[in-house]
């Protein structure tokens, strides 16, 4: 079990399973997002504020691995991990266990960088601190 | 430039934004599952029709790089190939470029197998007929 | 104040919104099923196994007055009141309120009925007991 | 048949559709507004240049009847009429139809205004004159 730095729970809705009765591969990317967006308020930064502040922070890469199909109703928990890539971009180690059994549902790694309202790479100091404290 | 199998046109709808002003990630991923599904119906392959057969297509590994962003009103085209991974998995290589110009929005690599009702893995033989035709 | 026969809190996910920086008034609807599928839940009622039992619950008129704009990370709570409308039409009466200050957000009055596999009107017993417990 | 200002062609696709196979009620309001956007776009309106202009077009009443469920790869149409409610108020009746029979799907009425940067009713000149020629 690897050493999370966030963990958020979750219920799957009704209206995010498709015509299989399943979670739909999109949506366990809402679910991250979601999960990441929580995580970086611990960090003091809000995703919402840094968009009226001109700053974007984008996701150049995503890579998805899906073990097991989230029904109706399951509960499960998203773990995230920080961790620095190169001076302007981070990475998010991500995966998604079904509760109470701790199932591995989804492996995910997502890599995001910071964009200025030119257009611009950067990356909020906020980030950079978080990521200097991971050195 | 790729020889695709299948390209299908498309348009930024308004609500696939979010609040930066440009396709949400996870949105991109619905556009390249509406055009694996159009594309399997050239082979012969519903999708829906499959769901009621019992058997289910399932993604189980995505990975997406992430190189411009789209915006409200947008033209953009996704191109699709499939290729063989092993007797029981397939892989579609998909881009999406913006229009006119054609500029490269995303690449992206999506793994699937089939799954019967009883749960084994199982190919439909549309798709292994369509991957022996690759060889 | 209205008394709910049941209430479900939540938070606006950054996902939800729109380029205008609030929640996308679809996503509204989402919060409203979510709300009544929980709710069922409490009257012995799984959307998800009447539809493997082949009853669809659907909605056949939806009345939304839209208040007030959620936005970003706002927590709020869903109250519902199931009343009776005909023998096989039923209708949940839903607000949205704003927390801590309970702001309403919206108003709502959702209509439904259900079919059988076969088409036809049906409710399922569980629902036409608790109606008939409102008597 | 009505006469519609405007039409628009869609196509349903498969992770529109929830558990039950059919096109989720929510999704239906995705339609509805991009057809509207579309629409005003003819009008010399553009949703999202609005919004950088600090104009919002908001959703303030949505009432919709749900008279036939759409289901994968189902093709169909959605009219859009512009009425006048109220010098800040205005109307979009719309219907949807699925082709090629023009079975009615669903109807709808949808009430909006428009709010300025500081939150002030404010209805863009466009949107008034269109208003205006319809007396």
């Amino acid at each position: 079990m690897k050493q999370y730095q966030f963990t958020l729970g979750f219920q799957v809705r009704d209206y995010e399973c498709d015509m299989q009765g399943h979670v739909n591969n999109s949506v366990y990317l809402n679910y991250l997002e979601h999960c990441r967006h929580e995580f970086i308020k611990t960090l003091g930064l809000d995703f919402s504020e840094l968009v009226q502040r001109g700053i974007s922070l984008v996701v150049i890469r995503s890579e998805v691995d899906y073990k097991y199909s989230l029904q109706s109703g399951d509960k499960f928990e998203v773990g995230v991990i920080l961790e620095r890539v190169s001076p302007l971009r981070y990475r998010f180690v991500q995966d998604i266990y079904l509760l109470p059994e701790r199932t591995l549902v989804l492996k995910a790694r997502v890599v995001g960088t910071g964009v200025s309202a030119t257009g611009r790479p950067q990356l909020p100091k906020e980030i950079t601190v978080a990521l200097g404290q991971l050195d």
